[in-house]
């Protein structure tokens, strides 16, 4: 029997990332096919060559529609800029191929819905690229929370911080651009969102503020740009569950690196978690003596599954391009007809009509309803 | 010449933190005459006795009416419940003494209206018990924010969260009853809008929202009574100076203690402080080379004054009744005739009126402009 | 009744630190008579007067002699410098007085010695001055390795670290000098022994090393001159109960500002403590699933005696002058001849006696033994 | 071109983590051929071709003895229990190979000996695995050092505690036979002594305690079999460039999961570091007003070369295996004749040395000069 084969578009930020985990995802598990690297599609015919040497592709190809219809490809991962997602993602699944998109899904949410309905007509697998829920302490929240260990929870704050857009004085570039988006809302207010739906559901109501830290920055020949974009979200929300809640984002924060802080509070205790310090988390509960109630800090280990697959010694950590891994692992297990801990595109579409309900209700100053804006699915 | 003549009404929480305030003072600064603690006001004379020895007042009264007309009080300490704040304090300044009264002003804010209507007919002092400004850090960080440390903030995070209202089978007490106020908004909210205040100044525009984690609570004798109050309030806020924020509240946060998680986002850094951790701050620039940045952590010492009226050794720390020994010097100050870093009436009723605009937007579900309400005045 | 008749002598850091102590123990506790703050002795008559008009107390002198035998004063708090200590003590004690000594006992052992014996022979309280075993979490940590809940300690490690003799650059001053004892040593190290004293009891065998970060110092006039004392010190332990362990102090360890890092290692679990964050403790147990266990911060609250007296809600924090209001009460506990929590001079010998062995042992490189070096009792 | 041919001799934890380690590297680095991962050995052959289908090798062998002979191989990877290392090494040398060992070189130092004049007289890199040095953050301390940012540094402590030993009722195992070593002392000290080693250069004289927690562990037929191992060491140390330190070892630390707590107090500063939370470091500089310095945590990030080469964003984390692919790529530099950040076996020999003199002064209870024991080599 032989491995999945797979194709590989775009070798940026997160394309080098999906080649690092389909490189490794038999070696770590143990129990799969050792994938076939390949195809790989970058820009020109020069650059996939020699990103295919470097990344294991057996192929290389200056065009991503040779591709997506190559015999040789099971699963395409598509980690192109947003804008390209939609019309890559469909071409594949058109062509009957398996697609794995690096989140958001597209740029507008009509696009998104075209998404969908492509991967729901091709009954192959369509799973988007959110590394974050693949932390083994996202799948332990979930399950403290399962058990009731925290009772019911009332309350959901989530930040995401990072400063990539925090100097005032660096050039305008797309990200300052209307058509690149809303801003910090979409750019990475989606790994929020995404966190959200993951352990609790849907959100059924928000209401939005997006604001923008610098009303300019200077353009390479002098003077300076308008930006367009909003680098600043905040939001109240009301999940499906009842609990209420805030998300409060920016891009401009001056030493945020990447931190996604998440405080969930229950009827029985209270879980922490910071993707900063991503192999720790915080859990109170109200066992116990008053005395000796506290936060304690569990750091990660081979008691939080995959965590054992990487390494069998506790504390020792697990990294970012690991979680692409464990996605990549899921993947595959979607793709055997399993069960799997992975946003789809069933799922996705819900996190981006949560973002359009968001950079509407900041543009118009109410709250917008989700649940009105078409069928809801359990997750 | 001889010290002020001190009239303490209310022995609980913080009847005797004020108490060890006047006790400490002069020792604590060197710089100001011994207060005379004089007379002591309890709900009986026997209470008010036994206490008075406690706490070292030479005289005691059942009758806090007769405290605030005696002739040898000069300044007037009011420590009980919210209720009583605007009869207590008119009557005080009516009678020609300083005021020191506990936030928040009061329970409604035509109350708060009054009180500061009589202040200013007074001429007297009128103070407001705002403990956690007084901490020597929150000095700091004003001043790191005057002199451009951090550059423009242009978005502020303030959470407040404690859990003394978390179990929901704890029997149905006051703090449910409509009449004690909205909830966390009004119970410590205030003291959000006090560090907001502080160090920026006013908000313009809110938008609130407020949550019952709990529907009803247990009461003695069997069955359930349903929850009036909102132990839960999120705000979306903007700043008189532009800049975004969010205001969390929650005082069924299980495992939050006295957190106060203040974030400032500036253009240049960063500024991040918990309560909970009251002797550090932390702080982010942008100055040196990028591979060596990072928060660092602040620990209070005698640098960050009035630190060093209190132990001459950085990093030993002060503790929460110290903050209110630096209170009651700054209010002898400005009975004295200096600037004080204080809040007076005259800007507490800001602060109420903040919280009273917060409950309207939530209850309405659109924003408020809260520079409608009334005239400003300068910090 | 009347309270017990105060003599201060000294008004420097810890002079001040008694004072405020004295002037507020009655009002923190509301369980003992108040105070008389009935005489303050300082190095002139004029200097004397006006600490004690500040300070609170009635009469002043600039002879510390009359003070002992003033018959106005029941305990005489001494806050003089190390070298004072022997004669001062000996003399209250003689005169019948109780003494609240500030550690450490004296600047060479015999010296301490002969302190004891007058102790002994006078039937008085001679208590000394440890600040931090005061801290309510020293006495939950105590409680806890009681309650057997990380089972049989068996390694220990303390670390005291502190700069301000980290600057190379500042001017030789008498800390350097020989005659002012050994450095690090006995400057604080006796802390780290007297938490080792109250949570374990004696030790047994000690190796120690002593170091000198820096070789000289500058002078005022130019030049520079050898420094005779070591700013860091380090010891290998083995305790009474069998536990192995280290203690390690630096005087001149920048950014380390009031650290005593305690680490205790049991059969069942940890605790560890940082006096910098003086109102948390961790702890960890194997109770519980492997997946939750971690390590817990447990924030000072009114479950750890006597942090009820200042403050009824968890979490607001002791400050470091609080400890010693602690300390005060329980020397009156002592005085009134109950069981107390505090070191005299019967327990500060031990300590004494300890370090003249890491010494010893420090300048021959072998092993102390330091029960061979008198007598024990019980704690 | 082709690149190094690999043989692996075991799968257990270490390798299974060089195995990731050869498959990453040149997807990671792209700067390197990537290896062919030709022979993997295990005990038997089934096993063998188990796992060589898992982690990618071509072929599969149960007698390690073939591989170290094998044509198709460059590199032999030793992953063995210690007690192979020697006889394994030395063959894999004597047949040309060059070998990548892990730590420690033997149980034995004349086996070290032994290993390093083998490598010697091949000619051929023989490299050790000490993974801990190859963290981004452990080469920024060096070139912080370097740079004379903490200027000269006087005092170093390094902690290194797991609890893996920690539970008393654990069924007696081979760790606590005499015939596995010391204990935690060359268990995992040789990792303290590495950083120590990379960071300083030598250690010239040590004192050694070693302790046993449990005097013995239950056997699986009941009753109970005396420990013959420490579990715990402490050790006194002068560095060659005079600085004094400790190291403390404990492998029976209850919460600890891999912590290496590093602690370097220079005239100028002072950095700390904590495996455990293996992104920060810890800085603490003189430079600026006092008021505003403090330890600041820098967050791994591409300024921390070769983070870079595993993701372009700053804080988003390495793991524990991807020290082994930085060690991997490291190992490979020294093959191309390249200066490595790499601890080769003349290296390791001053470690294994060095962990010799801490127990021969452990049993005689005096200080050992290590200086003494052989030639000593720069770095």
């Amino acid at each position: 029997m032989t491995g999945l084969g797979i194709g590989l578009i775009g070798t940026g930020y997160m394309g080098k990332c999906h080649a690092l985990a389909w490189n490794a995802v038999a070696a770590v598990f143990g129990d799969v096919e050792r994938p076939r690297l390949a195809v790989l599609a970058e820009a020109s015919q020069d650059l996939a060559e020699r990103k295919a040497r470097e990344l294991g592709f057996a192929r290389a190809t200056g065009d991503w529609r040779s591709l997506v219809t190559d015999p040789a490809v099971d699963v395409v991962s598509i980690t192109t800029p947003n804008a390209f997602h939609p019309e890559m993602a469909i071409a594949a699944l058109e062509a009957g191929k398996h697609v794995w998109c690096e989140k958001p899904m597209a740029t507008r949410l009509p696009d998104a819905e075209r998404m969908l309905a492509a991967a729901r007509a091709s009954g192959k697998v369509a799973a988007l690229g959110y590394n974050y829920i693949q932390n083994p302490i996202v799948r332990l929240i979930r399950r403290l929370l399962d058990e009731g260990r925290i009772g019911e929870v009332n309350h959901v704050r989530v930040e995401m911080d990072e400063d990539f857009m925090a100097n005032p004085e660096e050039l305008f570039y797309w990200k300052s651009e209307a058509s690149s988006g809303h801003g910090a809302l979409d750019d990475f207010g989606v790994h929020a969102l995404s966190l959200i739906w993951i352990l609790f559901g849907g959100v059924r109501r928000v209401c939005g503020h997006m604001a923008k830290p610098y009303a300019d920055r200077p353009v390479k020949d002098g003077g300076r740009r308008s930006v367009e974009t909003y680098d600043i979200a905040t939001t109240l929300i009301e999940l499906d569950n009842g609990a209420s809640g805030a998300i409060a984002l920016n891009r401009s924060a001056w030493g945020r690196k990447g931190r996604i802080f998440v405080q969930l509070f229950g009827s029985k205790g209270t879980i922490v978690f910071d993707q900063e310090r991503m192999n720790e988390v915080q859990l109170y509960t109200t066992d116990g003596a008053g005395e000796t109630q506290g936060f304690r800090t569990i750091l990660t280990s081979p008691h939080h599954s995959p965590y054992d697959k990487f390494i069998p010694a506790p504390g020792h950590g697990l990294g970012f391009n690991d979680l692409k891994i464990v996605e990549c692992r899921e993947l595959i297990r979607r793709i055997d007809g399993e069960a799997a801990h992975l946003i789809t595109f069933d799922d996705g579409i819900r996190i981006e009509r949560a973002v359009d309900a968001i950079a509407r209700s900041a543009h118009s100053g109410v709250w917008v309803d989700i649940a009105t804006g078409g069928d809801r699915q359990a997750a």
